[in-house]
């Protein structure tokens, strides 16, 4: 809980410094502290990034959330994979490759948090699995008829947000040791639910990513708020 | 989450003008924020609109409640059912025929959330009807014999509160894929059960209303609130 | 949620106007917005009464309780039972009769909630009675072996406080239509439980007392919030 | 609630004067502060102690944990065991042994909560010890493939977090009647379990600790907030 010492390499603060609450290094740190707020992000857990141009915004791995200043947060150049704003204390968040991933399919917002709705919906879908003799591996979260998934986009190549009678799919992947790892099965649920918004991982989270911060907030409510009792 | 950049229709904005905390245009706002707390509206779901003689203040569709500001109300002439004040770049909620059903039946406020109370209570009575082969349709969540009833009044005919050991019945209804689908059904379910205050929609949520914002709020925490676990 | 408009007797007004947060008139209006928050007092439900020296400080009956101000607040003389400060416009809170048998045992302070976990209590004790054909009169909470019970005295005639390895029995009375009309009934387990500082009252709530208003608000906490497991 | 008029021996106030939010008598009072929104420390129950070089900072008996203040604050000489600041008119923490056990082995920051998810895993782990007729004694709570868990660190000797794939246990000891009395046990805990960082306490709550105030406090997220459902 310490306030940093360290000096920051002065001639790209300004990528951070601004007084728009609107701006990504801004936005991100109030993000987070709702989401605190909300228990998504516990204990240095969680986190969301954000992309404005050619810019990806990042908070730093291993901070309390709900702390964060907009001095903690990285800037990496999407183009060219190289950082152009980086804390020497801190290392990025072990969820950038992740980020990436979502920003690679036209996402503007990507939130990853330890929900423990999110949480119990992986375990109760192992459960079902498991008695039925299924793998794991493939496994998605079902649900239909219910108000919220109207909140929701029908895809990539669609107009439009599902419809009350639509079905909803977000697939499950397997959690891996470290995070970074997720990311080819993060890719490959992508491949396989091109439509997706969002993916559940086993025992650990989830991702949600949309066009703008207000979509990616909303579909995330929409999905793992308590709002939505499993069907 | 950006502030609105669209010009307003000017001659109008004294509609929605007030230093006022009670003027319905700032009400609507400080409402919708601590339903969002209490996790009754989120993902941009749910609404309030308050009746302030002639004018109709109702809430956008598809933004985030919590956020809600008061130069985003849209206001409706009650008797000629045309907007007095609409913002180009947005719409009405989806919910506008479903409060004015509330508003013919002589209330001063309608709340509409998705709280997950409310939603479950439907899931719970669905239940119940599979198992005993009955029809979802008129179907009722009832109550009786707990305190938070004496808070709900007796119906439009009859002076007075509910008392501890009478029977509150409040009906449910199908859902629709297009919110203003409801309204017949929901006029209907009014007209079977004439003195209900609240009308509870299948897997999507509740419409709650009285004569003004103190009583329709209360209403709504009597009825929706986690206090009143189900019988 | 009007401010009143409502001219009060000016000369009484003194007993109520003061700058010190712990007078009685602003600190009852500080611990019902804390127990709205909280999630104990909600539609005009539940109250709080303190005792300082002559005068007893009641809320009126029928207002949101998180919404509270001072000028609300009802004066009773407690020798005489004559109020010394009454708004024409409200009722004072039906449980005042309540709130008086506590004072009447030496409390400072009485709390009045419509807790859910007060109710769940009370409907748990209820079913277990059903199951094994015991009368619900005379029924009561029972709980030893949980630390929380430490925070709690061990009655009027012995010093000190309960012990993680004492039994602590909550006796439960009847619900009444009207709220007035538990007064006998809340002062005859008084008289079985002599050492109890609480009453719950089925399907309705608890009344929790104390020797001043951090006793009292320690003793429901320990006794009511959802940090205590049912058993 | 009454703030203390209570004269405090004025040559040790200025090792709790300060105005850094950091200092660890104003920290002890925001942590203590947001534990009580969290529902972790009710009814005065709960505390938190921190140690900084030569001092122990501890938090009084017996007090409303959400209004301490920087003056309620005592202060220990660790190395001789004696008070450098102590209130005339208030008891140090009962759990001063424990806390001073945790300093003992090198922590920073010791946190102690009634948590109802602490005391609920405890009543499971009872439970099912009483089936398969196994002694409470030398229980524990086991977790593994559980994203949380990586937010722990390994143990006195490693360094590094655990991993999703390794085994957190719990220790859990027997509760006694007087709080003091828990030392002897927890140092057993301590010593069964070298790498522990927290020990859960039967029917009563859970005592973690850390490097520093974050460590300790991101630690107590992972293992006690909802965010970890049981598995």
């Amino acid at each position: 809980m310490e306030p940093s010492k360290v000096p920051l390499a002065g001639d790209a603060d300004h990528l951070i410094d601004s007084t728009d609450p609107h701006h990504p290094a801004n936005h991100i740190c109030t993000l987070c502290r709702n989401f605190y707020n909300l228990g998504w992000v516990t204990g240095t857990g969680g986190g969301t990034s954000i992309r404005r141009g050619p810019h990806i915004f990042i908070a730093p791995s291993g901070v309390q959330k709900e702390l964060l200043q907009p001095s903690d947060i990285f800037v990496l150049d999407y183009a060219s994979r190289s950082y152009l704003r980086k804390r020497p204390d801190l290392k990025p968040s072990a969820c950038t490759p992740l980020f990436l991933a979502a920003f690679d399919r036209g996402a503007g917002c990507c939130i990853h948090t330890h929900s423990q709705w999110a949480v119990l919906v992986t375990l109760l879908v192992e459960r079902d699995a498991s008695k039925s003799g299924a793998k794991i591996d493939d496994k998605y979260f079902e649900i239909e008829k219910i108000e919220q998934i109207k909140g929701i986009p029908k895809g990539r190549g669609n107009a439009g947000m599902m419809g009350y009678y639509d079905k909803l799919r977000v697939p499950i992947i397997e959690n891996t040791a470290h995070e970074e790892d997720l990311t080819s099965s993060l890719e490959a649920a992508m491949g396989r639910y091109p439509d997706t918004f969002a993916v559940l991982v086993r025992r650990h989270g989830v991702y949600v990513w949309g066009d703008d911060v207000q979509k990616a907030k909303t579909q995330a409510e929409r999905s793992i708020s308590p709002s939505i009792p499993p069907d």
